[in-house]
């Protein structure tokens, strides 16, 4: 094992590979709706996990980005001991045209 | 009470009070997405809530029409025994722009 971090590498599932129902599952959450609206709004692997304003603790929220990641919103890599993000906005909206769309419109009430 | 059922006249909800999650959470199952796709394909009021080829037995049914009802995108009323079902298309379009459409796109792999 090489590199700096004691953490497995993460796991992560291709958008292709995801089905119509584990996508808006994913999305049927308001904690990984601001996880992947804060995303969208900042360059990829600028934001680590701890970086988002969400009100859960750490397993809470550890547990989120997972399901992000199975559902191929979102990718992660580790730099040094920060776990890193970006959203697969290109891969997703190929699988799931117009999805991220919607949840990303502020023209939308999304509460 | 007045007409010939014994049952409770089914609650709704309009699609203008559904969270973005809960109606993300009515199409995160694959039961209740098959539900939803029949009845776009059926005129208003045909179908009875036994007329669906879905593999769950009749409590779990009435569960699935609950949460559709929930998430303003099902409306359902008694016609004497049978309890007959609409699409309510056109207001769950108004209030999330785009959704159902995806949900019904024949060009998405859908598993």
């Amino acid at each position: 094992m090489t590199g700096t971090s004691h953490r497995a590498a993460p796991e992560h599932t291709h958008p292709d590979d995801v089905s119509v129902p584990a996508a808006f599952a994913a999305l049927a959450d308001p904690v990984r709706l601001t996880l992947v609206r804060e995303l969208a709004n900042s360059p990829e692997w600028a934001r680590s996990c701890g970086s988002f304003d969400v009100p859960v603790g750490k397993a809470a929220l550890s547990h989120h980005f997972a399901v992000l990641r199975a559902a191929g919103l979102v990718e992660q890599r580790d730099e040094g001991p920060r776990r890193v993000n970006r959203l697969r906005r290109a891969e997703f909206e190929a699988r799931f045209p117009g999805l991220l769309a919607l949840v990303l419109r502020d023209d939308i009430r999304q509460g």
